[in-house]
């Protein structure tokens, strides 16, 4: 019977030169985020069907791969809807996962608990260019620290990973969910506009002040001076020799002195101990989609890429609503396939590779030449170096040249008749 | 909304402890094989439905966990039957995905292709102690490569890195269908009754001589002349002093001089190049279940482990059976769970690992003092030491100990008042 040789749709395969950067880079994020006190858990890729459908997931609940149930459990005939027929499905993000995790394991684990997590994640993503349904996420995250050490070990974390890839001259863009309200607030706006003020906020870099001063107008949001007000923020706090301190003369009276203290703390305790390869920027234009970041949010931007490599913040209040207990929590996601992309696309050499010779051994060479063939090969493993034994083919012009693809640069021959030599 | 906190039924956990022992065997995996030059690739964890129920998985394919259709393709009303509702599967194995893989790709592999596979694979067993529904599979094999190198290559890689892993005093036990074959046909067994009498012949480790013998005779297979001749064989071969040549004398009309010729030079060889942490043994008893193999088979036996850690064999007519062209296969798969499971209870400790350091801060340290001890962590961690950095709970002591039990031996602490200290 013949197999379909094409992977399920929208799904990729990984040929080995991809591979050896994967596993690159997730050795550095292993390595780095260790050295941070981070440890490794891992979850299952399948979780009960009910806790993905917890709303927690926005359009990504859409977008899940349902799996049947099994035996006796499974009844096409009584069956009404898909709910009927479905068990589990494969889980569209690293977040839930963890929240069941901590909330099933708490006892056993550190407070506050550092929690690295690699993993695939699926969605059924209408199929496209370099989007694929199922694809690695990297995610880091605290529980269980309220205080400000989480942003500042999660920012400095990540960017001693980033760094380590070769990235420099990145961006980390930082602000705070409460920034932004008391920004909505000062300039009077209505709170209950304020998630779609913030969606509109977002556009800034592509439409521009006025692109956002007419959307903000024509979706009914405040009048003009309300919006004159408002943009005039985001203006003087460009400008401004220091931002945060400007911002705070302003909308003062709207954010707790506290909370601005603690955003200026992060900032300067970064600055102070961070690498050059990167800027971190107060971003009053930040607003991060997902509606559960309760305070900080940051973001990664690449200049090679045009959008953010990740990005994260704190969420206080999500796993309360999953247990009845809330726990502060703080999270940074690293970009995984983007960062992969970007590497393989930029011809990226990994760093000290071991050095790649191929033995290639005539068809008749047996026994004891044979054997003192493998020998040599087995010691040469042992300094370091890797050593591909092979038979050589006819064409051995062909061979050489496929393994020289594959990063072999030497080539040793073997020949039953050493004359042939 | 509640959460249900276990995972999925069957499915594991797997908290810091473990993963830091699992993240240390495939690091060993895929560096030592990386050593003999396999190469890494990657398949997606979902294969379409068709090509996993190709009949090449024998009873695994009754455990698929099915993926239900989605959008339009999806209609309950008219589907009469599961394969109505579903599309893809998630695997099982990953010999069905590697096939697939190689048809699809081999143009851009080398020939040979020497693959290295570790992933995740679904059944829905009974769950049982021990045995999960998702697990991992290591997986290795040699596609293209006819001659006995690739067996050779297989055992050397696989013993290497079992041995790096310290494990010692284990056997690789080896035999070869054939050799199998010639000798139920050196007893004048029937050939349609050899698959039956293999069966048979795998429980010699639980029931011994006379088990077998009273269970072949009393399935039909032969007379009493004819499994005395058999067993007769198997005692012969395990009180010769040289097993090959002994049993070569009694069976060599009914096996080609060739493939006894080259089963001898892959025992010499690997035993003329080996390292004295294990055994390789001629064990004609040795059966493995898999119908696919061809020709050579092994096995890993520790003595720590009751059963099999790990095993393969030449299989060069399945590819063929796929894509219409036979492409000569040779794999080794390590029991990765077991591996790991072993090194858990044996209280296993990574070699080298890095020194981990707590700092821990008080409440009240803020601005200058936090930075500086910031500073001090990414100094520290730049040398290689783990450093975590965290508020210092109200239950100090509580935390220290939780804290050892991650393996942090030092504790360094900083107050904001210094007379505290």
């Amino acid at each position: 019977m013949a197999l379909s040789k094409k992977p399920t749709t929208g799904m990729k395969e990984i040929l080995p030169r991809e591979m050896e950067i994967r596993d690159y880079v997730i050795r550095v994020i292993k390595d780095t985020y260790g050295k941070f006190g981070f440890s490794s858990i891992e979850t299952p890729c399948v979780e009960n069907i009910a806790n993905l459908c917890s709303k927690q997931g926005g359009d990504n609940e859409k977008l899940i791969f349902k799996i049947l149930k099994r035996g006796e459990k499974l009844n096409l005939e009584t069956a009404k809807s898909e709910e009927d027929l479905v068990d589990s499905g494969l889980r569209y993000d690293l977040t839930v996962p963890l929240v069941r995790f901590y909330s099933n394991n708490a006892a056993n684990l550190p407070t506050p608990f550092k929690a690295l997590q690699i993993g695939n994640v699926w969605r059924a993503d209408r199929p496209q260019r370099g989007r694929y349904r199922q694809f690695m996420q990297c995610d880091i995250d605290i529980l269980g620290e309220a205080s400000n050490l989480a942003e500042i070990e999660l920012i400095l974390a990540t960017t001693t990973t980033i760094s380590k890839l070769g990235f420099k001259g990145f961006q980390i863009r930082i602000n705070d969910r409460r920034i932004l309200k008391a920004m909505a607030a000062y300039a009077g706006f209505q709170e209950a506009d304020y998630d779609g003020i913030f969606i509109t906020l977002d556009k800034m870099d592509k439409i521009g002040t006025d692109g956002v001063r007419a959307e903000l107008l024509e979706r009914g949001y405040g009048d003009e001076a309300q919006c004159d007000t408002y943009l005039d923020l985001f203006a003087m706090v460009e400008t401004a020799e220091n931002p945060i301190a400007a911002l705070m003369d302003k909308v003062g009276e709207f954010l707790d002195a506290e909370v601005m203290a603690s955003f200026t703390e992060i900032v300067e305790s970064v600055r102070a101990t961070k690498a050059d390869t990167f800027e971190l920027v107060f971003d009053p234009t930040l607003v991060r989609g997902m509606s559960y970041y309760t305070g900080t949010i940051f973001e990664i931007a690449m200049p090679e890429f045009g959008g953010s490599c990740g990005g994260g913040g704190r969420y206080d209040k999500m796993i309360g609503k999953f247990t009845g207990t809330d726990v502060p929590a703080c999270g940074f996601s690293i970009g995984f396939e983007r960062i992969v992309l970007l590497l393989l696309e930029s011809g990226f050499q990994i760093p000290n590779e071991e050095k790649k010779v191929a033995y290639l051994i005539e068809k008749g060479v047996k026994g004891q030449a044979l054997c003192d063939i493998i020998a040599k090969a087995q010691e040469e493993r042992k300094t370091g170096v890797k050593v591909l034994v092979e038979r050589m083919n006819k064409n051995k012009k062909f061979q050489k040249e496929q393994l020289q693809k594959e990063g072999y640069v030497d080539f040793v021959e073997f020949y039953k008749d050493p004359i042939k030599k």
